[in-house]
């Protein structure tokens, strides 16, 4: 059986990344793992938590100073972002079959005067690809098209042009990461009731039903736009292969509510699998050994199985 | 102990109105029920799906023409907006301790030439009132800042003003509707992860953090404003007695994905409890026998509870 060779980047080194990571290398795991970090600073705190941990491969990036759990420093803040983009450069040469990550600090790194918006958006610039962003869990995917915006801004954000670009990513993602041949895609209104004919809102009417018709003529199988408050029932999800909600808080409320322990955050469109953890970086119980690994052991079971499908469509 | 004695507004004729009603009447059920609508209809109703219907009160607005399940027709709807005012004219008058409406269908009203944009909003200006529309289900309240706006219209429907007066009716029914003596009200931002500290929108700094300030001053018990992605999660829910989401998606995905079965639309800030249904008119199964009244048996069971709060606390 392929067992993936996976890169995992601990991220924000007083964050809870170092230890939820020691914990997965102490136990069982559904992939080799290669950690881009700073693999001494890993072992003493599985050495403080009591975790035995065996030896591991490490792609070596030393924190500048030593960190105190809790308290991020951005003077450390330049290794967080090498080791990101050198692990995601391994994976691009297909050294590596896939990226997992933990939790970043984003004040942090932008203290450092780093400029930085999320790993999602430096993953995509330095792949030079369209992503989109997916969250997961165990009998549900919702994609986003659009992410970290102001309401405002929501509506003007989505075109015929980007909803195609989205729509054409997760279809071709849900093909290859997952294997699945024909997907299923619920496509949510923009508006309450998704518009309601026009009476609250013509966004479904003017962007969304025209997009839907041209790629459904390519055979593309997508439903709606659907109302969002009657689309996440759960005798209608498992007709589904993913939700597309059009903005932040339409579909991540009912994922992370019914499930947030396995829930993991999703890059499509990138040349290689990359999952992250569902979480912050936790900093109010940091190097207290409590944090759960749930979504970290998800992300690299998640990840294992998207580099097998790649695997076997190649 | 307290019996209230309730109006039962079947709805639309031609929707799964009358069945539900008749299936409730036929059991037990926690109030003194007066119908106002159709009362032989509902009785025909009963008798094509052999339900034994007891004798009960009844306020007659007979149908203009004999309704035919899935077909609304205009030429009834004039009788459906009667009855609705009727029964909330008794309520205001005090001869009735609550209203329990079915489901109504706004395009049959409108193709009647009669101005209706919902029975709350009817309910409100009848009864010249600030209301507050709250779904809920058991384990979970949500109500709305906004109802049934585009989503381009949310955010500057937010104002410092309009938000005091949603709280202020929310807590007040809050402690009248329900005896909650001291409610913890989680108040949601607008954008998401709450704006991030005015890097993904202004809202809450400019709005909501100021006027939760205001009426935290005055004792109110208000969280947030909280990122509604993690808002919902279910060790934080039994902390809030209500959440309060800025619109409509935000806050209905979560209610209704996790037991729609029992849940209900409550109008605040009436001198009256008043508790629909969460379902529409059903017309693909209306008059077949298999519609569900589970929630409009949640219905009449909350506005008894709510009528017997306004009871104790009177």
């Amino acid at each position: 059986m392929f067992r993936p060779r996976l890169a995992l980047v601990p991220g924000e080194p007083a964050g809870v990344g170092p230890e939820l990571c020691a914990r997965i290398l102490a136990g069982a795991h559904p992939a080799e793992l290669v950690v881009y970090g700073d693999a001494g600073a890993l072992r003493e705190s599985a050495a403080k938590l009591g975790i035995a941990l065996p030896a591991f491969p490490a792609v070596e990036f030393p924190n500048a100073i030593a960190a105190t759990p809790g308290q991020p420093d951005p003077r450390n803040a330049a290794a967080v972002i090498a080791a990101l983009e050198a692990a995601a450069r391994d994976c691009l040469d297909g050294r590596i079959d896939g990226l997992v990550t933990g939790p970043v600090h984003k004040a942090n790194i932008n203290a450092a005067g780093i400029a930085y918006t999320g790993t999602t958006e430096l993953l995509a610039k330095q792949a030079r690809r369209d992503v989109v962003m997916m969250l997961a869990r165990p009998g549900l995917r919702v994609a986003l098209a659009t992410t970290h915006l102001p309401l405002r801004a929501v509506p003007d954000a989505i075109s015929q042009a980007s909803l195609e670009t989205t729509l054409r990513v997760l279809h071709a993602s849900l093909r290859t990461d997952f294997g699945i041949a024909s997907p299923v895609i619920a496509v949510l209104g923009l508006n309450p009731h998704a518009g309601e004919d026009g009476v609250l809102g013509r966004e479904e009417i003017e962007t969304i039903h025209p997009m839907l018709a041209k790629l459904r003529n390519e055979g593309f199988d997508l439903r709606g736009p659907l109302p969002a408050d009657t689309a996440f029932l759960p005798d209608k999800l498992p007709g589904f292969d993913a939700v597309l909600a059009m903005y932040h808080d339409q579909g991540l409320p009912v994922l992370k509510s019914t499930g947030i322990e396995h829930a993991v955050n999703i890059t499509l469109g990138l040349p290689y699998p990359r999952v992250a953890v569902d979480h912050g970086t936790a900093l109010d119980i940091a190097g207290k050994g409590i944090a759960d690994p749930s979504s970290l052991f998800a992300a690299i079971a998640e990840c294992a199985r998207m580099a097998a499908h790649r695997k076997s469509a190649s």
